[in-house]
């Protein structure tokens, strides 16, 4: 089920942003945000739609929420792949967008592709009431500013220049912001289209995301390289805290686990129609994804 | 009353950024934050606030929509210093972000700022009504945007590496998008915050926009760097097409002069409350300020 919704989504975003983003015409910007925010797992957009769909919300305004999240995240990447930060050469198999075309239109496409994600928020389409467009841009200025995921992407660099590995509170805190801020908005923003209390799936959506980047840690030891697509073993090797290395491997993984059940607990209020939510927890742990 | 008028929203902004950024702690993404958000003359806050005098919003209403766009602004300076776009040392005679923190923390530092804007505006102190919040998240967001600033710089960029210097059009269009687009926006705000038209003072925006860079490309030529507090002559040095070299120093300064004649023509429906913004208009192109 997860799977197939999950494609689902993923061939919807891809259809909604070629709209959404042909008035930008043809210049090397515009075409570098169509890069950028090609392919990826679309996972946030999942959230984004399966919650507005516990909620009732229709799919055709969720698309819109669920398409900004993919571009703040897309953004959120290309400015991680820049050489002053990760100065990484490929994503997903392709160029990063700097080497693709230069840095300076990496910057670019990363202001950007923000700024269309706060278009997209609040457009009449995504929702016809101005108040849930207005707390879905305030609640996701905030997961993605100085306090969410650009705070998780300065503190991940400065963990690079300290001489002693990462604590676990640390670590975690990293992790809350890089990752999760963004993961938790992705689950909330469904219950926010409706006018709904959002705590439920944000107490999920936090569960998942740590879960995720322990399990992202798990595999950097011992995944298949080929699988996935990308090197393992890079932590290790540059001396970094991983939620492995300070937990174990398997102490990680039982805490992967124990997250994955308390993201499902969290939803018991939906009942079965939360079922597909509560199996992408259980994929995210495996990374069968 | 312009320049005391502007010297009042400075303080104002400075006020008003300290309290809204007091939440984000010490870190040194919020210290770089605040270092870059400081200073500067806070034009477009003024066209923010008298913009939303004349339409009988209150102070500390507009005040938020004012820091939003001075926060924007302060972002684009930020990415545009980086060694990748314009590789300069010093902003306002202070050392840049990437020179007084490093690279990524500049790159960081416009991305947690560009968030905070849209913060600030969808909040509920901005606007009691979430439809103006809306409206002014999506106008300032399309102002940003790869149609908007971002084009601007990317065509600003573009245009070094071709062999021929730009027309007179490519240079207009590339002035629209790099500081008309948030200069209109500014000007146009305090419509929009009263829910008005926003016709006339946009307008005025387009016309005082234009006037500013063809008053900084005459300023270039003719100005004094010690008042100016930068090196002038840089623009004829690179071999840059400017207002100047495409019109002439006498035409570039009649174009100014008429622009500032059509931007004062369209506040012409706010009668004598307007005179502070015409005022404006008169001292961009003469630069005194």
């Amino acid at each position: 089920m997860f799977p197939d919704r999950l494609a689902k989504v993923a061939a919807r975003v891809a259809a909604h942003l070629g709209e959404a983003m042909a008035p930008l015409g043809a210049e090397p910007v515009a075409e570098g945000m169509r890069y950028a925010s090609a392919g990826g797992k679309r996972l946030r957009a999942f959230l984004v739609m399966e919650g507005a769909r516990l909620h009732g919300v229709p799919d055709d305004q969720a698309i819109w929420a669920a398409s900004a999240v993919e571009c703040l995240h897309a953004y959120s990447l290309v400015h991680d792949d820049l050489p002053c930060m990760d100065d990484d050469d490929l994503r997903r198999g392709l160029p990063t967008v700097h080497r693709k075309w230069d840095e300076a239109t990496a910057v670019l496409v990363g202001d950007a592709l923000q700024a269309f994600s706060f278009e997209l928020l609040a457009r009449e389409e995504c929702s016809p009431d101005a108040q849930v467009r207005a707390d879905l841009v305030l609640s996701m200025a905030r997961a993605a500013g100085a306090q969410g995921m650009v705070l998780g992407q300065a503190l991940d660099i400065a963990a690079e220049s300290v001489a002693r590995p990462l604590t676990l509170d640390e670590i975690t805190r990293l992790q809350a912001g890089k990752t999760g801020a963004l993961i938790t908005w992705s689950a909330s923003a469904g219950a926010r289209l409706a006018g709904a209390d959002a705590g439920p799936l944000a107490a999920y959506g936090d569960a998942l995301g740590l879960a995720f980047q322990i399990a992202d840690d798990v595999l950097d030891v011992e995944g298949d390289p080929a699988a996935l697509g990308k090197a393992v073993g890079k932590d290790e090797e540059a001396g970094k805290a991983t939620f492995v290395s300070l937990l174990g491997l398997d102490a990680a993984k039982r805490r992967a686990q124990e997250l994955a059940d308390t993201g499902c607990e969290a939803l018991s209020g939906y009942g079965a129609e939360a079922e597909c939510l509560r199996e992408a927890a259980r994929f995210v742990i495996a990374r069968e994804m």
